[in-house]
């Protein structure tokens, strides 16, 4: 088999065969295929597209293309939970222990924060003594024993997929469905889990804007899960407003503590509560299949009752966590230096660009532009007021925090830009 | 600038600007743009396509990215000719010493023969003592005596193109007519002639298969010429089946002198004849402003009266040709070993692949599959008979010939599938 004759037959809109797409993700692996005609066949996709079964293909094939976790001695039970990225999004903090505590398993690996959007990997590891490196008995015994277990991303994982996508970040294919879903699929399916459940997010804070696009990307991954024999599926959630209130790391593990304590205050994390359980229902139902409603239930009850917040605790100090830093949340992991972001003027908020906001984030320190940067786990935002809220001149949009830098200007600057009233 | 944008707004089916299209080629001759970078935008060319103008900007930017002739001396009477490659084409060893007969100027640059496409200067270079590589003064010498000279590709022109050819060539992005068109184009004007008439073949041993994508590249190239400030035309010829009847360096040689001295047996050479002269009267209508018709009745003189041959003779002994071998031309570079290819049935030639045909002259010696592969001169094909000619069983169809081997079997094999008789 030529490359050429590949690249050749997606340039004419055909669709390749199982032979044609094993061939170039060998190929890719091995290093034998070079990146000019990968580069090539990546933009002929873009452009020309893929089918259902072409993707599933490519999909399996990236899979395939390194280490696989094993996690059928879970009984088919195993979850994960995936989200495209988003601002001040800490929903995996409260999804999987509220579905652990219903007889999931969460046995997980978790990404870090870059560019706009944070990881929950970074956020785990503001909480003092929680080790995010176990060795693979240690992961398995703290599984056994808590049915969750979250570290960081390990072992060589859809290496294929890793190189054809630092191809697309440099060739402008980025933006292309089927390879925007085989690319997260590939490294799930690698991962292990029966029970897939997606956050696709959308809206200025995304990388998919619309609706519209949202839905089609989700629709792609769901269909490549099944195609792929698990059980899998897919929320649209908002990503026009930051998440919940807290950006940052310490912050939203403090957001997330408060919501499965069911705090003072946790009322106005109204959006985060019921994207959470929209998750949560979502893989319950599927894990046991149970109605919809039925998992909705189960789970608002564990919310309440505190058996989520029971499963966390457990989790957070079988993985090393010292837990007295629930006793007095507030002064947990404070940043030395505060400011306040102000209404300019009186009105409604008519509009927040949420990767802006997330960009005032990286700012004050609560993230990374680069891989392997450090993080400032006190730093971040506070959004007091979202698009809808009417407020007067002078009036708390935001706390900004950071432990590093009294100087917020340029964190005040993107927020001026990222918010509007009207 | 990034190079990523310019990709990012060809996908989108946008149009490029000059500043882009400069800022590519600019960095692909200086290396600084990746392979793979240029891919991607090859093959996003190849689909969404480039117009007019940015057809003439990527023609003039390559151009431009190496060095380039100066004919301006010769008054605006440099003519050029280029044929897009055929089997049997040895035009231009008739067609320049005829315009040149009536005025027009042929300082000329040629390639050499690859696949089952023959080349000028191999052609030439089976003429005793005929030189191919001249100083530039020695070149310039021979134009201001004879009015033409013929040599070698030399100098560094348009490496843009060498480049992008060669990558076009390994990423299935050669087929794209503002590619080739401007690929041939920015070699044409960087030899610097000021009238450009293109020949450009189509059928079974042509590149462009069917008249209509013949006539679309034939347009293109022509816009191009004209919007670099060029006179410039096109004709279309047929290549369903070889030019002439001669294949191989030294038979077409003769078969050109046959022509110019109006031989016994000459009639037989209607369209290559025909040929010639549809190009020469492109090329002395555009260099004299002339009607066409004019410039047809001076062409078809100064190829009866003996002038167009005057004209050979003499450029050939300026670069050092030994005309002796015009004396008794049926002896000249004679092969040792002669076969003969006969049809196995009786019937009508209804098809000649030219390709398969061009093939079995390669095969035979007269050709080279790679850059460099030395030629045997005398080797070749003569084609006795051609598509619409009734043939008897037994009856020569070709005379095969070659100096190096007496073994035509393999290039019987090849015309067994090229011809069809039924």
């Amino acid at each position: 088999m030529l490359m050429y004759d590949v690249i050749e037959k997606k340039k004419q809109k055909e669709a390749l065969s199982r032979e044609e797409i094993e061939f170039w993700v060998k190929g890719v692996t091995s290093g034998e295929i070079p990146d000019y005609q990968s580069a090539a066949l990546l933009m002929a996709i873009c452009i020309n597209g893929m089918n259902e079964e072409e993707t599933v293909i490519l999909t399996e094939a990236m899979r395939d293309s390194g280490e696989k976790a094993d996690l059928s001695c879970y009984g088919g039970k195993a979850v994960d939970k995936h989200s495209t990225g988003g601002v001040g999004d800490k929903t995996s903090l409260v999804v999987l222990p509220l579905v652990v505590s219903l007889g999931c398993i969460g046995a997980k690996m978790s990404g870090r924060a870059l560019g706009h959007t944070g990881g929950t990997v970074d956020k785990l590891e503001s909480i003092p003594g929680y080790c995010t490196e176990l060795s693979e008995q240690e992961f398995r015994d703290v599984v056994a024993s808590q049915g969750i277990a979250i570290v960081g991303q390990s072992g060589n994982f859809a290496p294929a997929d890793k190189k054809l996508y630092a191809l697309r970040d440099v060739t402008a294919t980025v933006d292309c469905v089927p390879l925007i879903a085989s690319s997260i699929m590939s490294k799930k399916l690698a991962a292990g889990a029966d029970i897939i459940v997606l956050d696709v997010k959308c809206g200025s804070g995304a990388f998919m804007k619309t609706y519209d696009d949202a839905r089609t990307l989700a629709d792609c991954m769901v269909s490549i899960g099944k195609g792929c024999g698990k059980k899998c599926a897919a929320i649209i959630s908002d990503m026009d407003v930051p998440l919940g209130q807290a950006i940052g790391c310490a912050l939203e593990v403090k957001e997330a503590v408060k919501l499965l304590r069911n705090d003072k205050g946790c009322e106005e994390l109204s959006d985060l509560r019921e994207n959470c359980l929209k998750l949560a229902e979502n893989i319950v139902s599927l894990c046991f299949d149970m109605p919809l409603e039925e998992a909705r239930r189960r789970c608002e009850e564990n919310l309440i009752n505190g058996k989520a917040f029971e499963t966390f605790c457990g989790w957070i100090k079988a993985q090393g966590g010292d837990l007295s830093f629930l006793e007095d949340i507030d002064s947990f992991c404070k940043a030395e230096y505060c400011g306040e972001y102000k209404a300019k003027k009186s009105g409604m908020i008519t509009k927040m660009n949420t990767e802006s906001i997330g960009k005032a984030g990286v700012v004050l320190g609560a993230g990374r532009l680069r891989k392997g940067d450090p993080i400032d786990f006190s730093a971040g935002l506070i959004i007091c007021r979202k698009t809808g809220d009417n407020v007067k001149e002078g009036e708390v949009i935001a706390k900004l925090y950071s432990s590093v830098k009294n100087d917020f200007s340029e964190a005040e600057e993107l927020l001026d830009g990222a918010i509007e009233i009207e």
